[in-house]
């Protein structure tokens, strides 16, 4: 197998996209709701899945393709070659912001992830890896990430978790929030990884997201020395939805430990 | 007094500022604390705020002003011509982040705003706005805010806000945030209310903020329709802290009512 092909025309097709995506500013979005209300959905998130998939399917007929709009295949397994895509990580942001979004592709062979691509389109900003050779923001190499204490870092975690809801118990997040530099919310799972990823925050956590959200970001963070697991502190999976916990090792080692209480809760 | 020519001179200087700060992103930061831990200050914000305070006192030496590290005046009242100068908004995005930070500044007369300034340095994004002529974002004219419901709509609200705190009772906030679309936190108030004045958020409520934070945003803002007040809906005073909530009107009017129980608590 050729990664580096791979690699390069995953580049390749992540930036023909956001071409496809900043063409589309001055179009009308047609926008349709998925699971619930707030679940949205709009042509352009589509269209691009269905380019990638051609584009896929065109070079590389045997590998398989894990997409956010189930264009894709439907997977019991991640054995072999699979791309895992979310054609616009942040819909709500590209329809309310048109910024704030990003493309995030990853490729994984046998569940181990070997490629990882984030593309922050209106930024022009593409941040990328294969596996044991480091991560880029575009042609720049992105310096290993340095350990943290709660009390100096920003942590990236959305309000709605030190509410009381269904997915675990707020309790366990309004010490961390109380005790951090400071919290912000992005509204995109993929750029708050790449923001882990350059230190610009020092952690982010989420209560359910599903593979083709963290695909990417987890490639790019371990080739950093960053820690992602779930926030039990287990391995994900990269086939089913789970929650996500993404930090420099120390902070990692640390909020695992002191607040999320090594997972028994 | 010739207003079209003090708004021609703050966004000079201003644009100046900006050059200054972008060349400081190779220096080391001289990072301090000011009233507690969290609350940082560098160098570049005191060199900037001096920068601001040559520039006014050099051509309006009458006129006064408010700036965030106390170099400009002390003020009683705001009598005559005030301007109030952040010079770095979003002091731990800058040191964090070197992104998702602002300059603010804004003109008052008489404790009316007449000039309001928030530039994006970054991205370089001026949004600019004098009284009674629309509200600009560079040479693009901004389009006046559109009502929305609660349902669809974005808030810029802190996690700190939604966990028991001195400054509001936080079940007055939870409900907010259920209804809501999504919640974003952005650590930059200015930058928040200029996401508020284009539309990208809907919303912005903060529980404590100063004059210089929140008197450019302000000024923009009601040009395009929006309201500003402070979270029982009184006008905010610009001498004082206070707490703040912008929003376009139909937004403003409703979260007030529904949810702030029209200031009554």
């Amino acid at each position: 197998m050729n990664w580096e092909d791979i690699y390069a025309h995953a580049q390749e097709w992540v930036k023909e996209a956001g071409n496809r995506i900043r063409s589309s500013f001055d179009q009308t979005l047609n926008i349709q709701t998925k699971s619930n209300p707030n679940d949205l959905v709009t042509n352009i998130d589509k269209e691009i899945e269905q380019f990638f998939i051609k584009k896929v399917r065109g070079v590389y007929p045997n590998h398989k393709i894990l997409g956010e709009e189930g264009f894709g295949d439907d997977l019991k397994s991640l054995e072999g070659i699979v791309w895992l895509i979310d054609p616009i990580d942040g819909t709500m942001n590209f329809i309310h912001q048109q910024r704030n979004f990003a493309i995030s592709l990853a490729v994984y062979e046998n569940g181990i992830g070997k490629i990882g691509l984030i593309y922050d389109v209106v930024h022009d900003e593409l941040y990328h890896a294969i596996r044991g050779n480091g991560a880029y923001l575009n042609e720049k190499s992105i310096p290993v990430l340095k350990s943290t204490t709660v009390k100096e870092s920003i942590i990236a975690l959305n309000a709605t978790w030190v509410m009381e809801n269904h997915r675990i118990d707020h309790n366990l997040m309004i010490p961390l929030v109380k005790d951090a530099r400071g919290t912000r919310s992005y509204g995109t799972a993929a750029l708050e990884m790449v923001f882990v990823a350059t230190g610009r925050v020092d952690a982010y956590l989420s209560m359910r997201l599903s593979p083709w959200d963290f695909a990417a970001g987890a490639v790019i963070i371990e080739e950093l020395g960053g820690v992602v697991t779930n926030l039990r502190g287990e391995k994900l999976d990269f086939l089913s939805q789970d929650s996500l916990f993404a930090a420099n090792s120390g902070l990692h080692h640390s909020i695992l430990k002191e607040y999320l209480k090594d997972g028994k809760w």
